[in-house]
């Protein structure tokens, strides 16, 4: 399935795509998509509705396609060719960092570059949302703990995660840095997350291109690892690194994103993202 | 006032700490103390109401003093002379990493070493609980954006956090390291949160004194601070920072925390916490 939440802020509908491409309105049998929705039990339960049998209605502004975002857990370098291009080793475990829940926003969602920012960058990554609580389970189990995958673009202030000291996590958080979706697509359906082609364009040039069977760690490895750090939680999400091509690594010289830039990406079976960037305007954060 | 939440978990209901130390309930007026009783219109409301007129009820089990915790965001060597202790420069800026909001617990919440743990460490902390949306606040205005405060223990796995790659996070947010409260205490009535006396003991043996004036990075210019990185929402917590006598610097040898031992801490004005330490227990956790 690929579930979805659309129309207006703060009144967003439950919906699913259909395989004929129209959304179905879930309104009637579900007041929101959230961790019990994304429960194993949840999910069986939305399986066993037929689509057909669904209201098609006009897809409204795309929200993140589950409400309850609790954390939002980010893995650094995680494909070899990432890591050397930020020239930096390919680490031993996984690198762990944060992402500000605050900055979750739809996949059409306008992108803000904070104040005084003159080093946003993107990172097209898979996002692997949680379905049940993972609390130190191993890499065989830890699958059946994912509710389902998404597009995510780990959007980065490079200068607030690099040169200001501390952690990352003060270059990732960003307001509307982190667009998610169109869609959470279930695990069912998706299949084998180690093969996933994925890509991301600045105003129509590729910058990005990779496949998810070059990450170092899977992501089976990754929910395992972090649940002997932290109890995952249905509606966690972690965003599991992006492959080579971010504008911190480009040459001749490092390019970063600028007000008017229009960046699209996409990941094999998971949908497509477009956002327009926009220079600071709170107005377009709450948008 | 004194702000908490006790019972049963799952079934946590609202109280207040009056002045004659009993504890009143507030259920009959309110669902539970959320975002929305934190802002200052909640605030005001709840000032309104006379203590003296709720009935008296027994304290039960102690809750986090609020629901839907956010972002649990931390400032990391905020004390000159911890910083020192720790064997780092004093920053130049303030130094921000990430709790995992699944950590918090109540105040006299059971502490479960992560398995294999054997370098888990306490940190006396002050908590800065969020009322209002602060975006890009300047210092002047900070403080207006504060419901109020609370005494947080920042339990941190010093191995997990310093010797296994990446962000501290790995040994920030393990299950039970955020215990706090036991109230929340509103700004109105902690006054300048600048000069407020802390103490950590293990076992009954004084292992922490300090006091938040010697912070080098004042409430105020955390707020003003982390609000140009991401933005603050009614209900996310910044703990700020721990004073000298953590175990990972005491002379001559560092000392971590074993099973049955006793940690008790507190905070001017903002009461006293317990815990006793557990080796690993998922039960427990879940107590």
């Amino acid at each position: 399935m690929k579930l979805l939440r659309h129309g207006p802020k703060g009144q967003e509908k439950p919906a699913l795509l259909h395989s004929d491409g129209t959304v179905r309105d879930l309104s009637p049998l579900l007041a929101d998509i959230g961790p019990a929705q994304l429960s194993p039990a949840g999910l069986a339960a939305l399986a066993s509705v037929d689509p057909a049998t669904l209201a098609v209605v006009p897809q409204g502004r795309l929200a993140v396609p589950w409400a309850g975002l609790g954390k939002f857990i980010a893995i650094g370098l995680n494909y070899a060719d990432h890591a050397a291009e930020a020239g930096m080793a390919a680490p031993a475990e996984p690198v762990v960092f944060t992402k500000a829940a605050s900055c979750a926003v739809g996949c059409e969602h306008p992108v803000v570059l904070p104040q005084g920012s003159v080093k946003s960058d993107w990172e097209v990554e898979l996002g692997v949302v949680i379905g049940s609580r993972a609390r130190c389970v191993s890499e065989a189990d830890a699958l059946r703990h994912v509710a389902g995958y998404c597009t995510i673009n780990d959007l980065s202030e490079r200068e607030y995660q690099l040169e200001r000291g501390g952690s990352w996590d003060k270059g990732k958080g960003c307001d509307t840095f982190g667009p998610i979706g169109p869609w959470l697509v279930t695990a069912d359906e998706v299949g084998d997350p180690q093969n996933l082609a994925m890509w991301l364009d600045v105003n129509g040039v590729r910058k990005q291109t990779g496949n998810t069977r070059t990450m170092i760690f899977t992501v089976a490895q990754i929910v395992s690892y972090l649940s002997r750090f932290m109890t995952l939680e249905p509606g966690d999400v972690i965003t599991t690194g992006t492959p080579p091509g971010v504008g911190m690594g480009r040459k001749p010289a490092p390019e970063f994103l600028r007000a008017g830039d229009v960046i699209t990406l996409g990941i094999e079976k998971l949908g497509d993202q477009r956002q327009t960037v926009f220079a600071w305007d709170p107005a377009l954060i709450d948008a």
